[in-house]
């Protein structure tokens, strides 16, 4: 043995015998500590939007996607890495999306279609509009009273550090196309579900409803639904144009691309780690759900170069076609209903980049030592314990609705909705030092549910392990 | 006489004798703080922004905007108010405009035609892209250098509260398009002249040069010049499609609409406030040049409530065709040359919404009384002394390279480069609190000219009264 080598055995053997020295808390710390200054999630990130850019449920780009984060696990070193493909019922693309004020005052308004709006006619639909400053407006009016008419929905969405004035409008962009539809509206359009003021409008998904006829849907940018209000409010007609020509492209498929570093004591248990890697077209995802990808893998990357594995399975989930309608995420728990028992617990960020602010748990024991060890591991980087009202987030909450445990580490969502669902989820609204703090969390929470023997059944569900 | 005319008549002696019995700097000090509180340039914003929206030069939404604003002067209670009408050899509409990666990463990118600029093909130019990272690296390559390519140039705007980094960027924009034909490029994009950060390009006019081909020509919002920075420096070919559609109208026309306060003594001499009321089509030119329009009637319209008109003619200016090459600026000087001798000083808000921080003059006697009593006039709104470097604003330039003194009440421009030129230059963008401090400091200003005696012309130049 040249000294040489014994050199690098020795410092090898140092590193694994501090490692074992180390507590598992103590491994958190020092997984926390590199986690912000490592550079894994923002290269992956960047790498993700810039060579894939937006990558739409069931398109071409979606599976250029899945490709990417097959290879990009493969050389982080993961144990095992396979691709499950779903097939999707509809897949969808936006085509041209044009609106004007047609009288009293021509001018042009920024538009984008609703996910799987229906088209107009090539020439559009020009008609007065109907217009409402709130939802509930909308749906008091009766039954035929706006045949003929475009309705518009000028509500507005609230800013929220937890991002919960999201959930409270989602139903004017995603119940507000059928109730106008239900009352005869030929067309529909809503101020954006958003908190910028910026020309460029939010899309997201609408839900028509069986035995009312689908009529073509778009979200006004901001200061656009600010000048039909004004306008409307001047008491002339107000008559628009709308042209949508998007297309339903029939059967489509997508694909959930699945991960592991396998436990080395006990691989069935399983710590899941979610995000879903399909985002909406007009912008690169940066953050819906760029983000959540380059957290979840760069978080499971930093335990993968431990000395050694975590007791249990950590496994990375990067879901297809949550956008759509939570496709990847409801293929998970119905084909891996087998092994959901064995699901310690799972997690998902799929609200931006952070900086995660409150550790929140969906378990039956919340006072588990594990838990109380995660909380004090969490602090130091200003992470608050938090309720137990988590039903996990998108992707995994049909796996928590079968009873697989939920974490939520609470992104702040405060600038979320400036950009969600818009041209504007591009890389450079990213912080580095958001995506770092957001990954240690994570990496964090995911090495120590994989060290340590949290268990968070109720006994008599049947559901324990 | 009854009781009531009698008070009423005694009010109105009393707010007449009380103005007389003022000095001029105690009323310029009643103007300003009426304007602090004062709505009518916001209303007159808003009026404009809604009623009329984007007003593109040639354009008929121009000609609406004219009328609009000869009807407004005509209820604020101007004296005169009267419309000149000048030729335009070319109006110009921009119609699509698309681009999209095509290789390595197809994605679209968000463009916008340079005003003037020549369609491509029907299908587009789809083209390998050569990029610079600045504009000197550009014009540093040999002639038939670009052969089939397209020239992009990624250089970056530097944010400044003086805005001076648009004039050090402009020829990016102006110049870039003739100089990367001339080396054989088949098409030109740059990285917006901009300091945002949002897929909302700004458009402007670019300058073809006579002898060299041109070529279409577009701006590339900031985040998609990043996003071709980091593709390109990967080293694979980047292959660009790009589709514009603009049409040279052909000869059009605009127009000037001019409004005058007469002078009570001395209604020969003119104090010239200047805006734009063209815009660019993108937005609805709130900040460019909405703002000026109304900061200068705002003001005007305060000291047309003033008990009795000053000495000297208050003019308003409100040219066309400022953006696509100062051409109502230029006819205005043409056709008032021999008015022009009796124009005092010119000042025009070109730049935004304000607050104005500092007062530059342009005149052959800065330390004239008349501009120190300005000075300090202007310091409580928090404007400082300038220096005397001003050769005015836009529209005014033609009269004042024709010599007429000129003065700069110097707007705080550190996020007019946000929005300018384009579609988010709309009224959302402006705070009441910014516009009504400019308008104070116009107010203050074009009170004192047209009140005292000022006279800024060097005596030799024989330009003098």
């Amino acid at each position: 043995m040249n000294s040489k080598l014994f050199a690098g055995l020795a410092a090898t053997i140092s590193v694994a015998y501090s490692a074992l020295a180390q507590s598992p808390d103590e491994i958190a710390a020092t997984l926390a500590k590199r986690a912000l200054t490592n550079s894994t999630a923002m290269s992956i990130l960047t790498d993700l939007t810039t060579t894939i850019g937006p990558r739409l449920d069931g398109s071409e780009a979606e599976k250029r996607a899945a490709a990417w984060a097959r290879t990009r696990f493969e050389k982080l070193g993961f144990d095992k890495v396979w691709v499950e493909t779903f097939p999707l019922e509809h897949g969808w693309a936006r085509g041209i999306e044009k609106a004007e004020i047609v009288s009293p005052s021509p001018q042009p308004l920024a538009v984008t279609a609703l996910g799987g709006s229906v088209a107009t006619p090539p020439d559009g639909i020009t008609a007065p509009i109907v217009l409402f400053n709130t939802y509930d407006e909308m749906v008091a009016a009766p039954t035929g009273s706006f045949a003929g008419k475009i309705v518009v929905v000028t509500e507005a969405m609230k800013r929220s550090r937890d991002g919960s004035g999201y959930g409270k409008a989602y139903r004017i962009r995603g119940s507000g196309p059928a109730e106008a539809a239900r009352r005869g509206a030929i067309a529909y359009m809503h101020r954006s579900l958003a908190t910028d003021s910026h020309r460029l409008p939010h899309t997201g998904e609408t839900d028509y409803t069986n035995g009312v006829p689908p009529i073509p849907a778009a979200a006004l940018s901001v200061p656009d639904a600010e000048q039909l209000d004004r306008l409307y409010a001047l008491g002339e007609p107000v008559r628009v144009k709308l042209v949508l020509t998007p297309r339903d492209l029939g059967p489509a498929t997508s694909q959930n691309i699945i991960a592991e570093l396998k436990g080395r004591e006990k691989p069935d248990e399983i710590v899941l780690l979610g995000a879903h890697i399909d985002s909406w077209d007009l912008g690169t995802g940066a953050n819906d759900d760029g983000a959540g990808v380059a957290i979840a893998m760069g978080a499971a990357k930093l335990i993968a170069d431990l000395p050694q594995r975590p007791k249990r399975t950590i496994r990375v989930v990067l879901f297809g076609s949550e956008e759509t309608g939570l496709y990847g995420g409801d293929f998970y728990a119905h084909t891996h209903t087998n092994e959901l028992p064995r699901h310690v617990i799972a997690a998902e960020p799929d609200e931006g980049q952070g900086p995660v602010y409150a550790f929140q748990t969906g378990v039956a024991n919340p006072d588990d030592p594990t838990l109380n060890r995660i909380r004090v591991a969490l602090a130091p980087l200003g992470v608050a314990a938090g309720d137990n009202n988590s039903h996990g987030t998108s992707d995994i909450e049909s796996s928590v609705s079968m009873g697989v445990p939920a974490a939520t580490l609470e992104p702040d969502a405060t600038d979320y909705f400036d950009i969600h669902h818009t041209a504007d989820d591009t890389l450079d609204k990213i912080k580095p030092e958001r995506i770092n703090q957001s990954t240690a969390a994570y990496a964090v929470f995911a090495y120590l549910e994989a060290e340590l023997d949290g268990d968070y059944r109720a006994k008599s569900t049947g559901q324990g392990k």
